[in-house]
């Protein structure tokens, strides 16, 4: 088990932005960002600003009824001038792009990944995260701001009736960072120009209880082995554990 | 020509949220509220929030090509849970809404009523604004809103050699508020709640003069004479020109 | 009020057309214009025709169940060849534009503003317009022509025992006319040619008591003033109560 | 060669609109329709209206430039209150159905088999036929029409220099009628009550010539053999010479 | 009536493939394709590879509930490399193609025509035929190998007990083959690169008892006459009764 | 480094399908399964069943010109009948679903790990993967025989004088497999029943020298740990050893 307190890495190395390699942007984590939602949560890593929010309905779609078990869905978007070039809006294409669907489905296998779905009944919680603003790690930002909406749903839903337990339903925490080797070094937290320099670029959504929920390590521009996935391993728990600990100070606040 | 510290309309009545009928929800408008965009602002009517960018890019649609003049678009949408019930994501449907095509045309020709499109020359601005919380007038908002941004994008255009004169794009100012009839009386600015009880309701953009630039009155409910529609533009008025004010005071900053 | 037979601005001009400046094209307004719907009826406003059916279906849309009330629709269309240069088929393209949408709903709501939902009981009218020929005002001859199918439709339930009176639906009666401001004058009834010319672009929907159901004036060109807008209602009131005349009259057949 | 003064099939019978198994309905075609196309026709059978517009553009798609040839292609679709029940718009739905697709198709082969593609040079004709009321036999009835407006298209083509020679490129008169089996009777053009009893549909498009051009024999009900084929065609032929009598008399008229 | 053993047509000639005017390409079905499906088949018709599966589903679509009838309909589609040049997909274009729609319609129509609705009973069977490769005759193929497939997936319906008798519900046998004009001549069942090259092209599907189901003849390139049709129709009976010779030995096996 | 000889895991364990733990199931690569793609292969998996070509083009899309460089992408899709359920064709509902747009990403981006774009010069080359059947481990096995396909195509354009070696395109093997946690149990390859049971889920794609090039590991149902991330890792190399195998042996053959 690495300490956090610990350092990883090569700690000769600056980076751009005068980070050391194992070390994460500024988090942010602002819940009640919008007054309307069960839960709303706008969460900043560095530049990166994602909008989370979870939306509590009694019942499940048709394919679960009656099944006793509910059910968590994710959605992730894009506002167009998240990009340094205005992106098209998928609305107006009458499309949903294969990244798009690629995210939207990862952030969801990570929340259910920590919801017990017989604790939360015939009830259905979905996750929308829409990026303001784009600097690499939207993803892992929506998985990390998108727990932290679902505990506040949570808590609403126990407040109104709608489930006996918000602790019952939540089987642990979840946080996600990306990691990725740069030039041949092992680094955490990728903004969007060392991602796009990045020879394998990795996404590792873990627990609160240092269990992985989600990993996923693609090397298109050149192969990893195991002594390098390891290292990178070791950053992406180093970094969660951070993520977890600004999850739980916000979630401390009132 | 109304003074704008008149007042208008039956003074005896205060509103559900305490206003007097001729008074605007307080306005605030943020400008550089993301880093990326030409022009990025975020405009807040009462629990109203429009995030509203104008991306400027060199060059026009090929239909535009080789005349010269210039030209803006825009493009509204609704975040998922803006509203109280979450609505579908318009690219998960496959297709804009005529809400949606109806909102969007209306804001790009009142941006476009106060652009010179000669001295623009042939580059393009788009605007998109994107509501992420909804509490009646995000149409108007939206308007207000993106003026800012397009003022903004203007002089980034002018510093960056795209244009000779922000000032000689830019003709006049504009805003847009809502009025309607509520049980008989007429008010300014409705929130949603009020908005729905509307028998009639008008969406109503002016330029810095004092000229009107778009009226969309509609009364589905209960037809409006020719004294109603008048007392409804008096209060257009009124509240345009504040917008206005708060325009100016948010160009004002650096 | 303005008498019909009065002259209304400037006698003068003489537009390309022979007509004065207050002066409606030729219509023609053809009931039973096909065999199969409860209403359909040809409207001809110069060269300008539009088809409009009136379809009755007993039963509400679902989120309307239960409510004791009625509801109408309208969808508008161009035929492909209505215009100069052939328009591609939103079939074909596989998405409705954003023009058609505007103009749908514009129809719906002014048709909407003249019946009383409770006296339509749980019954549904959709109205269709196609525009066969264009030639400007199509959208405002379609809500014309609309309102006497809506009549004949609103019979016809009557004689078929699906309402009890078609006279209790239909409130008041509505129709719809464009006005403009052409090299400084007001006009009204622009066809296609003035349209393009217009600085200033005016529907305004009026009921047979002289009250308004729809205004929508543009300006994308050149803002107008009070008093433009008042000669513009002028306008448009004289217009619109001789369509209600040509109207009554087509109704007064058999 | 069956001579059109001819008899043919059970004369004993007469049909539920009182016509002979071996009579056509009435038909009307008249030019000219609407004022904007190169050709525009409405043509009536029976019941049946159909607006058939041919446009005319230089210039061919891509795929075909640089051949010297020209190109003719056709759309087919109905209004939605054509039919008894209202047909939803394919453009509301997003997607052209089978069915039109299917005719769309054959409209274009049948009207491409008269055209000599050298001598329209690189041009293009779209056909656009819309159904106005549908009684049975709209395929048909479009093909019949659209031949029509295709003539006037190409006599508009050459007196407008486009083209050398109208005459040139028409190879051939085209028409189409439908035949069928109703209860083990050949018969001659079918409305709509007789094409759902027929056991075997033919849809059958000849020149001027006499030759076929398509023949699309279905029997989902009840086969049929080579005998039955032998009188449909018969049938078919006798229809055909009578709409080309139809056609050349309407060209005729100024 | 044909004798399978006469020749026909004009022996002189020796095609591409080697073969006479009157043969077949080498035909090879093959039963239990895949597992899964209740009817699975694969036919190959020379280099026309088509995958055929019937899939058997207790119950009706809503339009059909309570007819006490059944429903058979057929998908038909081609692998992006079944064609020398890479064809796009239909699923990412977002839209099915007009000649898709038109295949998929003429297969389904032809196994209706020989399947027993009553004896089916509420049942459906949806066929879907996906071409491997290409080489002319697909839609044909198609057919043939899709007939098989539904004889399969009847006998399994009757060993599961949903239907009473397998051999009830099927009427008859049915088989299609191209036929067509090239260079004058006619010939049957035509690979791609004769198929490109007819005047006139036609697709038969028969009986078992030599009766016609489908015919659809097309001829874009020269029209045909009663003579040739008779030629035509001589060579198809022909292919039919080989291709049921070739049905019949496959379902022989076990 | 694992010898492939070596047993991996509880050996004490025998499958439903009376395979240990470790070992794979039956692998049959057929190479020019098809006759027309530049690659064609069938590769069977068990029951999985997939059709993988490789498209060889050249030039490359707009975004990618005058970069020397070329481009390979993927598609992946099923038949409706490869799974126990028919699936509806994405291209009737007219949208690519988000798993299938997830695989086809997938497939892509290991098979760009191993090809040297330079090598490949301004050429394209599309993978084209569709499930005959399905019984899990599609992706895995659309990815290993994607490979082949690819090899082939790269012979195919040295051949034809496209590319200079297709040995310089290939810079190492690429085979994927997949492995997860059953009742706590890791295994190798998993059929469909395992896959639905598994608690985690890995798709691990690696090089001949024993790199990865993509991890894909999912966990919904219980979180994993580092030790079993490790032995599903090394279960993952075993597998992929042999297939690669497979692949030589498969490549080896003419």
């Amino acid at each position: 088990m690495v300490e956090i307190t610990d350092t990883l890495g090569d700690q000769s190395i600056t980076r751009q932005d005068g980070r050391k390699v194992d070390q994460l942007r500024p988090v942010r984590i602002t819940r009640h960002f919008t007054d309307v939602p069960e839960g709303s949560v706008l969460i900043e890593c560095g530049n990166t600003r994602v909008m989370c929010t979870a939306t509590f309905t009694a019942g499940v779609p048709r394919w679960r009824q009656d099944s006793g078990l509910g059910w968590v869905t994710a959605e992730y978007a894009m506002l167009p001038r998240a990009t340094k070039e205005r992106t098209d809006r998928e609305s107006v294409k009458g499309k949903v792009g294969g990244r798009t669907h690629e995210i939207s489905r990862l952030v969801g296998r990570c929340l259910r990944g920590v919801v017990d779905m017989q604790a939360l009944g015939e009830n259905q919680v979905q996750i929308d995260c829409d990026v303001l603003q784009a600097d690499g790690g939207t993803r892992t930002a929506s998985i990390t701001g998108a727990y932290v909406a679902l505990v506040d749903a949570m808590h609403w839903a126990e407040a109104n009736g709608h489930i006996a337990s918000a602790d019952a339903v939540l089987k642990d925490v979840v946080s996600a960072v990306s990691v990725g080797v740069i030039d041949g070094t092992a680094m955490l937290d990728l903004p969007y120009p060392e991602d796009c320099r990045a020879m394998t670029d990795m996404n590792v959504a873990m627990t609160g209880s240092g269990t992985f929920i989600e990993i996923q390590g693609t090397a298109e521009h050149r192969p990893f082995n195991r002594s390098e996935l390891n290292t990178l391993l070791d950053l992406a728990e180093k970094g969660n554990k951070q993520l977890q600990a600004a999850q739980q100070a916000a979630l401390a606040q009132d």
